[in-house]
């Protein structure tokens, strides 16, 4: 009876304690782990982390919480970049990352189902001497639910599409604390509501992950990659626009403007010349490779690119996609003792030239250091702007650009991000990117999933808790 | 006052009349024409048909007929399988045929923004001259709109996707008025929920689509295409399974079986070998679409194919392929006087084999007339059974049959349809394929969409009107 006048979190935590015994943690360092670590977002964390290790477990941490009316926040790798894994509410952490086997492949159907806390580097480990490989590769090595639930894209995305093309199925734990597998394993379907692209990109507002149908990739016969240096950004992205509208089936072409060639170059050991930079890779036949780099030498000499330069063995070849994974480590070396703003925005691809150079003529103009890479491609690029938080005036003028470049972006037919999602840092831009009906449906959708509004709330579409 | 003695949907017809005129018709055989008329299923013509022009039009309609509570019905082309534009509750037909405009193209970046009325053959008709072309084709010339509400597909999707990867946004009427458009023009965006991809598919349940942001394709430099004969179904389906899994990037890999030949032969005057047979179609570069080729050619022999016969001409090229996408038309043929049923399921690629020669002893058992036309590069095919509708018998067979299809599918992780939706007559299967809670989350979505239930009724999801 005195557990009347015991907070409702409290309460969950002694029914998850019960359940779970020291899979229930509660000593701040590990909430504050569990919160958001890696923007400028203030660290909120949750009351209690459960390592969860099935979707029975799931389910019952959510009946708990739904019983008590407390969030329930997923937790995959914690690299989000968005304070997805916040909880300002308060509430119980369901980390995922002992769920994490790999429970069939299918590499006949080239598919594979995974539990959420498998990451994508480990996968692509396990996966390695079937043929097959599971393409989409986000900088850091996420897992793959926290992917799922981000819509997670990457370099590869321009060839093998992002999250929403390559997850052909996923089980999930509703509020309510049902399960729901959204799609059988066939390839495509006709048969009612996309559950699946509906969850993918979520951001676990609308159910906990339990589980993941995967497209893979065949390994491509014939892999080629290298760098082209241009004279200027604009002719380094009119050389990728120029790339994708011939049709060449590129598998990645990735931008570094001057400044960010030069922070990679330090950070990973690199000789490029300072200058702007297109990374690509070509899969195909051999012959199929060699047909594509040559016709892509071709558009770069149109452009004034540089020669291509082969990294031609496959460490070569490792060695700069790992410069390129580590451009947001790279770029604060650029500034010791900055804190790195992460954000991308993602355009029509024939308005990108404009867009990055109106974006680099804002960040010179406000006094700001903010390298540039892109998956030029898709026209999505990123920004890391490296702020002595110290400067309350610099982060003004930090928050100033973004909100510019988010209206540029969306003036020119795009989007406030491409592939890093809302969390809460992207919220208060989705009324002027949807317009307010489309906001409403999303909250009507919210609403109906979660009517309680205790799943991953304050993220993605306001809601009353 | 003595309005209140009318029926709603007669006070909704009077309500249209003074604001669209004769763009309002209630004449019976109108009526019957916008019902479902392609299959065996009864004709439930609505109470009257409005020909909109606008997305203001739309607004318009729904909004008087939300007012009254009077199920909408939209209307594209009319080539549906399932029933999708019966109007099992009365209610107002709209009519979008006069909402064909195309209202521009990018072609730089590979899109074109639609109205719902364009049919998918006017929009290449159109697009003819501008190096990029519209690669979605079901059999019939169906409209834009349609093709987007029922997650159309068809014989490119093995190489280009379905309607789900190739709608980049969508704008839509909801049940209660509002315009919303799904998203911007981007080639991708993690900014929020997939209502584009919640809507394709949706049938018109959730809202009426009035404009469409589609993606386009290059026309590829290439094109060579041709026919294989094989042995049995089986090798047939080796085959393509071979060449898919060998990631051959091939554009179209279709099966007829010798039932189908038989038939096509008959029908579009052609003289194949009455055998299992292959279409195919490479898309590429010169030199790629000659590799392509030849490893087929390589796989087709391992399965004991015949020699790939080319249809190097552009004619033959196009007869061949009317030729396919007559199968429909070419079936009924074999039979004079009975009714086709047509259905579609999708399994696993691994399973297809099995699948279709389990389906095919099942036809043969049941003694019934049903050729196989399927896109076997993405495990998807389709059964015509060819029905006398008089004999009462011969229904129960098929009946029977049909169950039986689907529950096999669906043992085998495929899916009850790949591709032409739920309609009326797959709503009975959907229980089985994706399980209570799941439809209970349909169900969910469907009522915080359209709470009263307007948005043709009757369809996918089980709903109280």
């Amino acid at each position: 009876m005195n557990d009347a006048h015991v907070r409702p979190v409290e309460r969950a935590i002694r029914a998850l304690t019960r359940a779970f015994g020291n899979r229930v943690v509660t000593a701040p360092a590990v909430r504050a782990q569990h919160a958001n670590t890696t923007t400028w977002l203030p660290n909120e964390p949750p009351d209690a982390v459960v390592y969860a290790q099935s979707t029975a477990d799931v389910q019952a941490i959510v009946r708990i919480c739904a019983a008590e009316r407390v969030p329930v926040i997923a937790f995959g790798a914690g690299t989000s970049l968005e304070g997805h894994v916040n909880a300002p509410r308060g509430g119980i952490c369901i980390d995922l990352k002992d769920l994490n086997r790999v429970l069939a492949v299918h590499a006949e159907d080239l598919d594979c189902v995974v539990e959420p806390g498998v990451t994508r580097k480990a996968l692509n480990e396990y996966l390695r001497d079937q043929g097959v490989f599971f393409p989409i590769d986000p900088g850091a090595d996420a897992s793959i639910g926290g992917m799922t639930a981000t819509r997670a894209s990457g370099t590869n995305a321009v060839r093998y599409g992002t999250m929403k093309d390559n997850v052909l199925a996923l089980k999930a734990v509703l509020a309510n604390g049902e399960i729901i597998k959204t799609a059988q394993r066939a390839r495509k379907s006709a048969a009612g509501y996309d559950l699946t692209r509906l969850f993918v990109g979520s951001e676990g507002t609308l159910g906990v992950i339990t589980e993941i149908t995967l497209r893979l990739a065949g390994i491509p016969e014939a892999i080629a990659a290298g760098t082209c240096a241009f004279p200027t950004v604009g002719a380094a992205c009119d050389a990728a626009i120029m790339t994708i509208q011939s049709g060449i089936p590129v598998a990645r072409i990735e931008l570094l403007d001057a400044l960010q060639v030069r922070a990679s170059n330090a950070y990973s050991k690199l000789s490029l010349p300072e200058q702007p930079m297109l990374f690509l890779e070509f899969h195909g036949s051999s012959a199929g490779v060699a047909e594509q780099s040559a016709q892509f030498a071709e558009i770069a000499r149109e452009f004034g690119g540089g020669a291509f330069e082969w990294a031609v063995a496959a460490e070569d070849r490792s060695r700069l996609w790992q410069a390129r994974h580590d451009a947001y480590w790279a770029a604060l070396g650029l500034r010791p003792g900055a804190k790195s703003l992460a954000t991308d925005v993602c355009v029509p691809i024939s308005r990108l030239a404009e867009c990055v150079t109106a974006t680099q003529r804002d960040v010179a103009e406000c006094r700001l250091v903010a390298p540039i890479v892109g998956h030029v491609g898709d026209g999505n690029f990123h920004l890391s702007l490296l702020i002595d938080m110290n400067d309350s005036d610099e982060i003004a003028r930090a928050d100033g650009l973004l909100e510019r470049l988010v209206k540029r972006a969306i003036a020119m037919e795009g989007t406030c991000t491409g592939e890093h999602g809302v969390g809460q840092g992207k919220m208060k831009y989705l009324a002027a990117e949807h317009g307010a009906p489309a906001l409403a449906a999303m909250e009507a959708i919210k609403r109906a999933l979660d009517p309680q509004g205790i799943m991953n709330p304050g993220k993605i579409v306001p809601q009353d808790g």
